[in-house]
Parts: C-alpha cells; structure tokens; sequence
C-alpha cells in the first residue's frame, strides 16, 4: 500500500518536482525588486496552467500518458543501475510494432530510400522494381524531389495508385483519386474531417458519436475542438459487436443537448480488437442515412484480421452494394496509415483518407485548411505507394515481399490466439476473441477491496493495478478506464506485438501478478 | 478588360464547376421520392459550407489560394497543347527551392537514406562519417527503425544535437536539450504554441501581434483557432524595420478589444526580407518583458542572411544578453525548419522549436498535446539532425559539402541582389533590399483606372495585377493583399529561387508587363 501510494505521490508530484529538477536551469528565479519592475513581482508567466486554453487542458491520451511516463522513469533508473524485482520494462503501451523487434518490409524501405538518395539507381544492388517505383514517385515530385512540398492532398500520381489499390480491395467499386488525400498519418486525416464538423453553440454544438471503448485519439481531438462527445457502447458480451440498438439510444439521448452530426467506427477495433460484419456495417450505415450523419471510418488495421470466420469490409464497398440511393449520398471518409498493418511503419507517418460525396464547396474549404499546412511527409507519402503498389507476381521482388507479408501477419494471428489463450485461463481476467487490430483488452476483476484502496489515492482502480503491474513486473499497458468503458468494469490495453518468446512471458508476468494480486486483495476482504 | 472578366468568373465559378466536372462521379443525385425517405428530400449533405466549421471559413492562405490554383490550370492547358503567349508557368509563388531546381545537400540525403535502408551500412560508397550519424541516430530510434514512434517531443539524441548546436551559435549561451522540441515542419510547432496560448471569450479573448506584411501561416491559425488579429505594421520607408513605437501603438489600440497575450516576429522576414539589428530585438524584448507578452520568434530563414553589413542575432541570444532579469522571465518560443537555408528540405517537414521559461506545469499539458499527434516524421528528424550536426572540417565529407552549401547560398546572395537591382529600374516599382530570406516584396504603382477596374470586379487591385502578370507572362506570384499592407499600397511577393537565368527572364517579363500595364492604365486616364 505504501509503495502504491508513493507512486501516487509521486504522479502528483510529478510537475512540481520537474520544475526544480529537469526545468531548473531556465526556471524564473525570484528576482530582486527595482523600480521599473515592481508589478511584475505580483505576476507569474504569461501562459499558467490558470491561462492556458481550458480545451487542452481538457485533452487526455492515456496511450502516452501518466503511466507511460513512469515506465519511462523505471527504464531510466535500470538504465543507471537501479534494482527492481525484473531487468527490463516491456513497453505493450502502445502499436509500435518495429520498437517491438518487427523488421521493416525490405521493398518499402528500397524504394524510400532510392526516392531519398537517387545516385543510388546506379546501384546493382537495388532490384529494378523498386528502382521503377521510385523513378515514378520522384517524376510527381517537384524537381524529382522528395524535399520539395507536393500539391497539400498529396503527390497526384500517388493518390492515382491508391485508389486503383481500393477499386481492387472493394472489387471493383469505383473510386476517384480525386476523393483521395494523403495524411500525415491517420491521425491528422481524422483531425481534418473533424474540424471541418464542428460548429454550434449550445445544444447545436456537433456532436461526435464514439464507440466507448474506443482509441482516444477520438476524445482528445473532441474536447480540443470543444466538441461534444457521444458515446455508444459496444458490447463486450458480444466479442465487442456493435448493436445498432445502442445505436440509436446513444443518439437520441444525446439530441437534448446537442446536435449529433458525425458517427466514428474503428473496424478492426481498437482497443476492442473486434471485426464488423458486413450486417453491421450495413445497419450502421442504414442509420448514418436515416439521421443525416457524416460517417468516419477508421480503417486502418484493414490488412490486421486473424481469424479464418473474419473478413475485413470496408465501409464505403457495403454502402456501395447498399445501391445508389446509399452510394450517392451518405457521406464518409475512410482512413488508413502507413503505421499498422505489415509495414508498421509509425515514424513515416504516411497515411490517406478517402472522403466520398462531399460537398464541392466544403472540399474546396478543406483543401484550404489543407494548404496552410503545406503537405504531408513525402517519405510517408512515398512508403503508402509502395503500401498500395506491392510487388506483383511477375515482379522480381514479388516472393521476398510475400514471405515478409505472411510472417509478420502469420506471427501476429499466432500472437493473438495465444494471447487469448494465456488470459482466459487466468481466473479473474476474461478476454474477447483478438479478431483483428494488434491489442486485447481483457476484462480484469479487481476486488472490491483494492477498488477501495484505489478510490482513497484519487485513483481509477485500473490506474491503480497498471500501476502496481508496472512496478512489480516492469510490464507497462494502458489501463482501461483510458479508452472508457461501462461503469464498475475494468479492463487494460495490451498490444500483442512483442516476439513470441517475450509475449510468452510478457502473459506469464500478468498471469502471476493476477493472481498474487487477487489473493493479496481478497486475503483483506 | 474582357479577359480580366473572365478570369474573375472563372475564380468564383470553380466551386460551382468543379460540382459538374471534377467531382462529377460521386456528386449526390436528384432523387426519386420513396416513402421512407421523403423528408431527406429538403435536406442537403450533413456538412455543407452553411453547416461548417465558421473558423475553417475564415481561414485565408494566399501562398497557395486562387492564383496558384489559375496557375495550376494554366499549366494543365499548356501540357494539353493549349497555346499562350508563353512556353511555361514559373512559380515563384511559394519558398520550394528543390521544385526550382535547387539539388540536395549530398550529405543529408546519404545520413537519411543510411537510416531508411540500413543495409547501405555495409555499402563502401557511403562514406563513414554519413555512416555514424546514421548508426548514432538509429540507436535512439525504437527498434533501431525509423519505423518507429519517437518519443512525443523526439528522439533524445537529435534534441541533444540541437541544444549543442543553439549553444554554438549563440556563442555559449545555454541551451537545455529538454527544451527542444521536434517539429512537422515550423508550421506544426507555431500552431502547437499558439493553440496553447488561445483562451479567454470576448474582450479578454488573446490578441497575437503579429507583423504587417506578416507570413499567413499566422493570419490562419488565428482564424482557425479564433484567436484575435493584432496586426503592428513593419516601416516600409526603412527597409521593413520594426518601429517600437508602432508596437506600442498596436498594443494599445488592441488592449480595447482583446488581451495581448503574444508577440510574433519573423526574422529574417517573410515576406519582407529584413534582417532585424539588435538594437531593435532588443527593443522588441523588452516592450515583451514590461507588457508580460510571450514572443514567438519565427527564426527559419536564420542561414539566409545575404548583406554583409546584416547579421542574424537570435532573439535567445539577445535576451541572455539584456540579463538574467529578461533571461529567466521572458517566456521565448523560436522556431527552425529544415525546409528554408541551404538545405531546401521542405517535403521532410522537419523542424525544431526552443522553448524557454515556460511553466512546468504547461511544459507537461503541452507534452500531452503533442503525445496525441504521437511524432513528427522520423526522416525530417534525421534531416534536421544533419542540419545541427553537419560534417566538421577534419571529416570526409567536410569538403563537399562546404562547396555545395556555399554554392547555394552564394547562388541565393547573388539572386536577392539582382532581384532588387532590376526591379528598381523599372518605373512605378520600388523593391526594399533583400537582406535575408528567400523573397522580394515589392511595391507596386497601380494606376487608379485599374484600382478602379479591378474594384468593380470586386478584386484586390493587387490580385487584379497578379492576375492579369500570370495570364500573359505565365508568372506565378502571390498579391500582398494575401500578406497583408498598409491601405492604399500595394505589392506582390516573388522568391529568388529560380536559377539565374530563370530569374532573369522571369524580372525581364515582370519589366515588360509592369510597363505596358502602366501604359495601358494611364492611357485611358
């Protein structure tokens, strides 16, 4: 208990000690009082936590936050000599699979870095399918080069391939490259699209339906842009499905009090890792043209589906086969990134969204807001190319490609069985099938009495047993209560991207701390 | 006249247009009635430019608005084999040096290719000391990948390397490498501060001052975050200096209506030019001490300095040199790209800001905002670590790569001074020097019968002029009405970027259309 509540301490102090420790050095010092400067000794800095813009204040993330930061301490401490019951923190906070150990997929890297450094086209050692790739993408950039800004919805021929690479994915559905914008990642397609949404006041204010859980880049970007957050519900009972029944009780409850304009899927699911079917989607999108809403559809984990009885849908072919009347009016955007799938390529950040029967007018407006940004990072632009226009068949790099493909996502459909596995058998811990998407989210059972603890410390219980996790074996997830979840449940966020062997004792760790903590907690009862 | 007309219909036809044309596909159809549906007939898309975010709206960016869109078309028409009475459009509208033919820094390119494709490490093409900065920053990238996420403010190495290298150009003043954020280009990092800065409703609403001609990057993240416009107007009659005098009138006329909470300055200036003296950062420094206001210093054109009787002088440096008073208070965000300098990188979107004297407690809530966007680009970190960190005298590379850059800023020294040359031969155009930076702002004698003209089109008569120079020259430059003027005046902003022969035939083309333009107008007076 007192280690639990130093930690606390420690969270609450974590701002206050930095200014005399890590800010020190530029801190404002007291200063001696002289003529000229008397009312200044009355007032602080110009921009104080009392100051600052209360809408991010308001911003959580909880996949970088408080404890995130504390197992960066930890790792530090090892680093420079500390003791602690394990020898390494495991980082399962976040989707990163390359810091997890995943190779890059060599094709992407020798195209990106062919576009980066063309001397190298001179090289024996580059195989003439990358070369060809990346002479294409420099010809769409201004003087053939990467360094130059390209037009703000992306490089044209670059938006040309994708959407070739989506008529293929959705069969045949037509797709323009003119609806397609490159992004600096999926995150900042999805901040476009919901700045363009929000406006009101009061209870005209946009409302943005969000399924809970969900990821909170979601939360954050709606309490940044003070917009009003709708929660529906998914239902764990189900694998997590999404009930359209729910559906509608989240809107109309929140028509008193705001104006819902929008409705967010995350399909595969993150944090819930579930896969829509195609029933699903249709109901969703039967119920986005009925109440008039904008549809945002988060596809970026569309290449991460494990199980044999899941298929990805993409949300813009079943509103095609929904036929015309559907097709030709309901508004959606569709994201995908650079960063998950088999590349995880993260630090590229490359992405695009695909946005369909928009208002001409509005999109002239979004490629405004577009512009004053300039463009999205041509090397991310480059690397989503190479994600749309793999090697084919014929092509000479075709069967490296295909093996580095079907092991990271063999690897990961095997991490994601046995992930599941490891939990269930754990008394206490109940986890959905990881039907796709790279996290589970298992539903954890933390005694009433350690609920109790946790409550007196100002603590989410789950905040509360992440944290003592951490410190007892060095494995670092995001507790629940960060991606919400219905009242007196508790869950964590683990990603399954850790090699096998480290996922095997990664899951060992949970298992014996669950345990250990159960008995510890209901020994009190 | 009729052409004019033309064009002008045709700017104000391209939303309505582009609903037929370009967005034909998936524009929403009339559709036939059916039961269920019958209401939705009234209504139109969800986000329609009624529904839209207002702040969106009232966005402007001129470096890429109208003109460059006509420019665009223009280009398109000529590749389809129309005929004008010009070869090709020259776009001299936005600082891209790499479209203009400016080549890479061979060194940059080879360290960011070595950390794309790592394999090149065995390649004896790649020199060793590309190679160790490549290794070095790959060893604090998860994963040893540019894959990966870096830390949210970036890797711990590359900020290091931009605190020494602070240290090194300030001549000893200190720099803490925990005050060095990675950023998505210098625009990431402006809208970063500023939105942290924005609060308050009504009369207490933050006013930012910001520079008349100002870049509009600035003029749209107010409008974007509903900030208040305060605009101090830089002396044109004394080459575009900051008159203190006119910051305390600003201040004042602004405290009416808003608080002042911020004070931009951009130097060297864009679009202006000026390289501002000491004495008048001092100025500047203090005015922000007494008034308590955070300065934002856009120092991106630092390296593009052409006069030798002009130094740029950092405002931190200037600051620690008023003294611990000023230097232990003044809140200081300065910004540094990798797109401008020697090094032209703009498609890597790379960037840096220092920020000093910020309240911890606001360091951690804009830590947070940052950890929501996750990174910025891992290849613009590396090339920014390449900028700080450039090779030294006693390395391999150190020969080749003083040649290029000297090449390039020589090359850049020699254009700024032939710019201003020929345009002040010209009758009716007076052009400031170009100290630093990468453009000329001219200012322009535009006749009253073609203000005249241009009003009854309901056109800035700048962009009327810049309008009519591109139709018939095929030279794209950007009205000063997008940059903001003193009333009454008026100017265009071109860069020095074309190669010299370029630039010649484009100031030649500018001579002939100004003087005809003259003659044409004071005729028919």
């Amino acid at each position: 208990e007192g280690q639990i509540f130093c930690l606390f301490v420690q969270l609450r102090l974590y701002n206050i000690a930095s200014s005399f420790l890590s800010f020190g050095r530029f801190t404002r010092q007291p200063r001696l009082p002289h003529c000229a400067d008397m009312y200044r000794l009355q007032s602080l800095a110009t921009l104080t936590l009392d100051t600052l813009n209360p809408q991010v204040k308001a911003v959580e993330y909880a996949v970088r936050g408080p404890i995130v930061i504390k197992a960066g301490e930890i790792e530090r401490y090892l680093e420079e000599g500390g003791t602690k019951p394990f020898s390494e923190v495991i980082k399962a906070n976040i989707g990163d699979a390359h810091a997890m150990g995943q190779q890059p997929i060599t094709f992407l890297r020798q195209v990106v870095a062919l576009c980066t450094f063309p001397e190298l086209m001179d090289s024996p050692s580059f195989p003439e399918d990358a070369k060809w790739r990346a002479r294409r993408i420099l010809q769409g950039c201004g003087g053939h080069s990467l360094g130059s800004y390209s037009a703000s919805p992306g490089v044209e021929c670059i938006r040309k391939d994708i959407a070739a690479y989506i008529e293929q994915r959705d069969e045949g559905v037509p797709s323009d490259w003119e609806n397609i914008y490159l992004t600096t990642g999926a995150s900042d397609g999805i901040m476009t699209i919901l700045r363009l949404l929000v406006s009101g006041k009061d209870s005209s204010r946009t409302g943005v339906m969000i399924p809970i859980p969900q990821y909170p880049l979601y939360s954050a970007a709606i309490s940044e842009m003070d917009a009003v957050q709708v929660n529906y519900y998914l239902d764990e009972d189900n694998c997590w499905a999404l009930d359209i029944n729910e559906l509608y009780r989240a809107y109309q409850a929140a028509k008193l009090h705001c104006q819902p304009r929008v409705i967010c899927i995350i399909n595969p699911g993150n944090p819930t890792g579930q896969v829509q079917s195609k029933k699903c989607i249709e109901e969703v999108l039967h119920f986005a043209y009925e109440e008039n809403l904008f549809v945002m559809s988060d596809e970026v984990y569309q290449d991460n589906v494990y199980t044999p009885d899941c298929q990805f849908h993409s949300f813009k072919k079943v509103l095609y086969e929904m036929g015309p009347e559907y097709f030709n009016s309901v508004e959606l955007a569709s994201f995908h990134s650079t960063s998950k799938g088999y590349t995880g390529e993260c630090g590229f950040r490359g992405g695009y969204m695909e946005v369909i029967n928009m208002d001409p007018e509005v999109k002239a407006q979004m490629v405004k807001l577009l512009s004053v940004r300039l463009c999205p990072p041509l090397a991310g632009q480059a690397a989503m190319d190479v994600i749309v226009n793999p090697p084919q068949p014929d092509e000479h790099s075709y069967k490296q490609f295909r093996q580095e493909k079907s092991s990271v996502l063999g690897a990961l459909a095997d991490k994601a069985k046995l992930t599941e596995q490891i939990l269930n058998a754990v008394p206490g811990i109940k986890c959905n099938p990881v039907q796709g998407a790279m996290y589970a989210f298992p539903r954890i059972f933390i005694p009433p009495k350690a609920v109790e603890e946790a409550k007196a410390l100002g603590m989410q219980p789950d905040m509360f047993y992440c944290l003592r996790l951490l410190e007892e074996t060095g494995i670092c997830v995001v507790p629940g209560s960060g991606f919400g979840q219905k009242d007196g449940t508790y869950h964590f966020r683990m990603t399954i991207l850790p090699s096998i062997e480290k996922l095997k004792v990664l899951l060992g760790k949970v298992r014996d701390f669950h345990i250990r903590f159960l008995k510890e907690y209901s020994a009190l009862e």
